[in-house]
């Protein structure tokens, strides 16, 4: 193999795999300032976007696939320290039910609203999203999939009750998260920072009275959504510049947030011309 | 309480517990004829669809609000045997990690193409979802609340990986499962019938050359997708009338299968002018 594991760790109480257990929680994660990526895809995708592992565990036992050497030894050379794990005790740090033998622990890092200031200067009319108080990992997850996938410039999440770095954020986005830009901040700064550089917050609720097709998604755009729970906040009903809401022909929550996210930025896509 | 349980089982031994821990696989489910109903607002719905269980069990212990003696009540009503449970017989047979109290067992049915035949004979035009060899049982509960959000006739599932009493179906659907009416056949048959019923196949696929937003969706249409792993098969890609895709922003897999779905299917709510 290309790469030198630091040693072969068969204990199951090896100091190493207890943290790597404690991260799954948040506090642990944020004291250390880092999180985790667990699975080939997503570490594949995380190497190629340059983010740089601080440690790397493996399992042989657990490969699905014949590549993984290749990618342990990209982790090694972008800095990793790479430690050989037995079977049981990947079983024991992997988070997954179905583990595939590869589990990195990678620096945590933090946008704020300031990263985002080029947005609008250049030639490409901004196109954002921003999502309210979202509870479910998983849904902030697909969230960031769909905005992928509509071509956002970024993504805003306002006062988060979920974190970024939960392993099931990394899991369902698929990797996303190493590749959109993800800015953590306040709503009330979030307003001002969108009126400042004249982008129209619109958002979509169930109680607008016309449809995010009639509406005018062009232009300098940020599309608000609200938390899965409580829908949007009075503060962002009020100060929104718009509100459209989806046709729903079904039961009242047949639509979760990602899927109601999904069908309006796809909308906006559409009407701007995206291809 | 409004309700006469016919006996409270203690003992994780029983039979009847046994039994329904057997039915959270297929085999069981299917020669049984019946499947699993977890969690209150799952239950409500089917009762409230006009299901009528032939089981309920509950658990006082987990219950999360007050009515479920009430929800109990109307399932005895419509012909429920009902069981108290203790709170770790419950947690023996529930499914969910967090489970609140409730668990039916209810008859299950089986649509054919021709319970749609009346389709098309009124004066609503056909709006259907055909979906191909789904594999994730969530992915198909996923397909069904975006397609009754979009006010489909119905769903045909082709093929299918995974079964429609899955409890993954039933609780990632969020009832829908209960209200869409859901056919199950094969694609050569599915085919024939649209061809007969005079209702065009739109397939999405990356492959295609014009945009979803470019096709004519309107008229008798059946949106075709393919499976998560393989997207669609060589048969449908030959045989549907037309071919789109989504425009993608971002890396290939942003878009799974339910998501591509809710993005074709309202992008056809649109042309059709449906509110």
């Amino acid at each position: 193999m290309p790469f030198v594991a630091n040693e072969k760790i068969t204990s199951l109480q090896n100091p190493r795999l207890k943290q790597l257990v404690r991260l799954r929680d948040r506090r642990p994660r944020d004291e250390a300032g880092v999180f985790l990526i667990e699975g080939y895809r997503e570490l594949r995708r995380a190497l190629d976007k340059g983010l740089r592992p601080t440690e790397l565990y493996f399992a042989p036992e657990w490969f699905l696939g014949e590549n993984e050497p290749a990618l342990i030894a990209q982790a090694e050379a972008a800095g990793a320290q790479v430690f050989e794990l037995t079977k049981d005790a990947f079983a024991k740090v992997a988070y997954r039910e179905r583990p595939d033998g590869l589990l990195a622990v990678a620096p945590q890092w933090h946008r704020t609203l300031g990263d985002l200031d080029q947005l609008g200067a250049g030639p490409v009319t901004p196109f954002l999203l921003v999502v309210e108080a979202i509870e479910k990992p998983g849904n902030l997850g697909t969230l960031l999939r769909g905005a992928d996938a509509a071509g956002v410039q970024a993504v805003i999440v306002c006062d988060p009750v979920t974190d970024l770095f939960n392993p099931n954020v990394v899991r369902a986005s698929t990797g996303v998260l190493f590749s959109v830009p993800v800015v953590v901040a306040e709503s009330a700064a979030v307003r001002a920072w969108l009126r400042a550089k004249k982008i129209r917050a619109v958002a979509t609720t169930p109680a607008a009275a016309g449809l995010h097709t009639d509406a005018d998604l062009r232009g300098p755009l940020a599309l608000v959504m609200g938390s899965e729970q409580y829908g949007l906040s009075q503060f962002w009903l009020k100060e929104s510049d718009a509100q459209v809401r989806i046709p729903m022909a079904g039961q009242a929550d047949s639509l979760n947030v990602a899927m109601a996210a999904i069908i309006t930025l796809f909308e906006a896509v559409r009407q701007r011309g995206l291809k």
